[in-house]
C-alpha cells in the first residue's frame, strides 16, 4: 500500500513532492492546489488561469435539489455541517454533473491523440447521427447560447488552450442547433488539459463541496428548510388526510 | 423562501450580484470565488491571499482516516464518485476538524469586538487557567513547531491581517508550552478577517473534498482499499474463525 | 484489531457465535437480528415483541426533511440509491432523532441501577425544576397524547418490561403537563430493556433507512422532488430576477 | 406533490392505511413493517416468513470495506453516528450490492411473466452462451456451495415461494458451475415475491444500515478504525518519507 498524496515529519509537511510551507502557502491559490492533487505538479501561470476558471464555473448554480438536500439535511443535524455537505453531494450523479464526464469521455474516444489530423467536421456530422442525446449540449434556460461557454473559450484561446477538442464539440453543438453548455464546454477543456476523463466528475464535485458551504451558511442565517418541509408535507398528505 | 446565493436567466448568471461570465470567470480564482461565496463580495487582493493560502493548508492530509473512508467507499460504488467524497466528508467532525471552529469560538467569545482594548497576556493566563485542552493548541507530531503556523503568520503580516485573535491565540499556546497548530492559526484568522466561527468547518470541509477527489484519482490509478480491506478481515476475525 | 460481529469460511457463516443459515435464517426477523447485532445474543420472545416494536415506530414518519433529502438526491443519482438513502440519514442528528438518545441518557444517569430503590416522584420534581427542554417530552401536533407512547408501554407492560425508567419518564411528563412523545418512550424502554443509550440513535438511524428506501421506491413511481425543486428555485430568486 | 407513504394528526398515526399504535405495534415485525413500507400492504404469514429471511441475509457480512468506511467515520465524528452509518452506505454500488439488482432484472427480463411456460434449461443454455459474468453466479469463498443459497430455498419451499425464477437461475449456475451465491438467490426470490427489481438494492441498504450500526456500536467499545488508520500511514508513506 502507497500513496503519493503526501507525508509528514515533525518539522516537514509534503504534498505531491512540494513543501507545504515554503513552496505552496502564498504562491498557490485553491484552484492551483486542486490543479497539483490531480496532476502531481503545479500549474503553468496560463493553466492556473483556465483550470480555476472551469472550477469557479461549476461552484454556485443557486437552488438546485443538491443545495436543497443540504439545507434540509442541516435543518436536523446542524451541529455536523460536513454530513449537510456530504448529503448535497450525494445527488452529483447520472443527471445533474455527469454530463461534463459524458462529454470528455466522448470527445477522447473521438480523438485519443489530440495531434491526430481527423476530419472533425465529418466526426461531428456521425457522431450526431450516430446517437441521441449528447452529454454537454443543449441547455433547458441558457438558449441559445449559454453565456458561460464563449467566456470559457475566450480564456482557453488566451491561454493557449483552445483545440480540437473544443472545436469538435463547437461543431456536434452547430450541427445539433443546440447551445453547447459549460459543462461541454468544460469537459472539452478537461481534455485539452490532458486529464482523464475520470478528473470531470472530481471537478464538479469540488467545485459544489464550495458552494454548499456557501448554501448552508445562507441558510443559518435565513432559512427555508423549515417552510419547504412545512409546506410539502401539507400539500403531499392532503388527500391521505380525513376531511373535517 | 429566498435565496442571495444567485440566479440565471436566458442570458445571465449572476452569483451573489455578480456577474459570472463577465466579471468572475477570469478574474476569480476557486478561492476568491469561496470567499465570495460565504462572504457576499469580492475579496481584496490580501484578502485574496490570505484566504487561499488558509483553505489551501487545509485541502491535503496525507491518510487520513477520512481518506481512507473514501478509497474503501470508491471500492464498492466506483461509478458514484461523489459518494466516496461525501464519505470522506462525513467524518470531518469533533475529532479532527472541530479543533478551527473551536478555537475560533473561543477567540471570538473572549473578544467579540477586535478594536476593544484589552490585556491579552492576562487573557490568555485565565483561559489556560480555566479550560483544559484547548482548541488549537498541540499536535501530535508538528513539535516544537508547527511548520505552517509560522508560515500562515508571516503572510497575515504581509497582508495587514495579524492582530489581537492571533496575538492572543500565540500567548496561549506559549503559556501551554505546546505548538500552536494549524487549526488554531487558522481559526485565529478566520476572526481576524471577520468570518463567524461557523464558517470555519465550512473551510475545512470544502477544502478536504478538494484533496479527497485527488485521493480517490489516485485510488483509481494505483488502489490500495482492497488490500488493506483483506488484511483487516483476516486479522480481525483470525481469533473467531476455527483452527484447522 | 479483532471483531465478534462475524466471520466465514467456504462452507459457514457465523454472525455473533451463531450460524446464519441453520440458526438465524428461517428463525429470526429482522428486528430479531437487528437485537443480535446490538446485543450479541437472541433475544426472547418477549424481548423479540419489544424491541421490533420499539425500531417500527421509528420506521416512517411521512414527509420528513431527510426523506425529501433522499428524494432530491435520488433526483440527480438515480443510479446510486445508496447514496440517496445515506443523504436522507445524515440529517438524523439532534434536532429530529438526538431526543431518544437524550432521554435514554438522562434516565440513565438519573438511575444507573434500575433496581436501587429511589423516590421517583421526587426525582422528577427535581429533573423539572432543573432543566428547560427535556428531551422526548412534548410533540408539536400529537397532544395531549402521542398515541404511540401509550401503545408501546402497554406492549412492554405484556412483555414484563414496563419498569422504572418508564415510571419516571411518565412523572417527569405529568409534571410538564405535556405529552410523553414516541421518542421518550423509545428512550425509557430501551433503559429498561439494557441498552447503553448510545445504542438508541442506531435505533432511529437503522429504521428510518428502511423507511428512506420506501420513499425512495415511491419517488421512482410517482416522483415529488423535481416540482420541489423548481417551485422554490422559482420562489427564492424571484426578488433577484431583473422584472420585464 | 403527494404521498402515500403516510401521514398524522393530533391523535392519530398512519402508514400507508394502517393506524400505526393499533394495527402495526405489537403485530409486525421489522421485516413487516419493511414490506408494507415497499409493498403498500401486509405481508401474510408466509410472505413475512420468507421476506424477514431475504433481509436477515443480507444484514451482516463481518469485516467489509463499507464497515471499515463507517468505523473510520466515527473516529472522526463520534457525536454524529448516523453520518458514520451514511458513509457505510455510500459504498453499496456496483461491486457489492449490484449483483442482488442485476440478477433480479435479468431474470424479470428473461420471464416477465412467470405463468408463461418457456423452456427454462435452454434459457439457462442461451444466457450463459450470450453473457460473460452472470450477476449472483460465482463467490470467492463459499464454493461449490453458498451454505446461504439451500436454506434460502428450502424457506421459499415451505412457503410456497419456490418457482420459476428460481429454478431458471438454479439451471444458470448449473451450466456455470459455479455456486449460485445468496445475493442470486435473494434477487431471484424478490421475482417471486413480485417486487420490481429495483427493490433489491433498497433491500441491501436497509439491512446494511442495522449492519452498521452493530459495527458502530462494537467501534465504540473495542475500537479498531485508529489502529487501521496509524499502520495505514506509516506503511503507504514509507517510501516517501527522508530516511534518517
Amino acid at each position: 500500500m502507497r500513496t503519493e498524496m503526501g507525508w509528514s515529519s515533525a518539522d516537514r509537511i509534503v504534498v505531491r513532492g512540494m513543501d507545504l510551507p515554503r513552496q505552496i502557502l502564498g504562491h498557490f491559490n485553491l484552484g492551483d492546489m486542486a490543479f497539483l492533487e490531480l496532476s502531481g505538479r503545479a500549474p503553468s501561470a496560463h493553466e492556473s488561469k483556465l483550470f480555476n476558471a472551469m472550477v469557479v464555473t461549476l461552484v454556485e448554480h443557486g437552488i438546485t435539489p443538491s443545495a436543497l438536500a443540504a439545507r434540509l439535511t442541516y435543518l436536523g443535524a446542524p451541529e455536523a455541517m460536513q454530513a449537510a455537505v456530504a448529503a448535497g453531494l450525494c445527488g452529483l450523479g447520472s443527471v445533474f454533473v455527469g454530463s461534463t464526464e459524458g462529454c470528455a469521455r466522448m470527445l477522447f474516444e473521438e480523438l485519443p491523440d489530440p495531434k491526430a489530423k481527423i476530419d472533425l467536421k465529418a466526426a461531428a456530422k456521425r457522431i450526431v447521427a450516430e446517437r441521441g442525446m449528447i452529454p454537454g449540449i443543449g441547455h433547458p434556460i441558457h438558449k441559445p447560447v449559454d453565456p458561460r461557454t464563449p467566456r470559457l473559450f475566450e480564456i482557453a484561446r488566451e491561454c493557449g488552450f483552445y483545440g480540437p477538442y473544443c472545436e469538435l464539440i463547437e461543431r456536434i453543438a452547430a450541427q445539433k442547433k443546440l447551445p453547447l453548455n459549460a459543462t461541454g464546454a468544460i469537459g472539452a477543456l478537461a481534455c485539452e488539459m490532458g486529464f482523464d476523463w475520470k478528473v470531470c466528475r472530481g471537478l464538479g464535485v469540488m467545485a459544489r463541496a464550495v458552494g454548499l458551504v456557501g448554501h448552508l451558511l445562507e441558510e443559518a442565517r435565513d432559512p427555508l428548510a423549515q417552510e419547504l418541509w412545512l409546506r410539502t408535507e401539507q400539500e403531499a398528505t392532503a388527500n391521505l388526510k380525513p376531511k373535517r
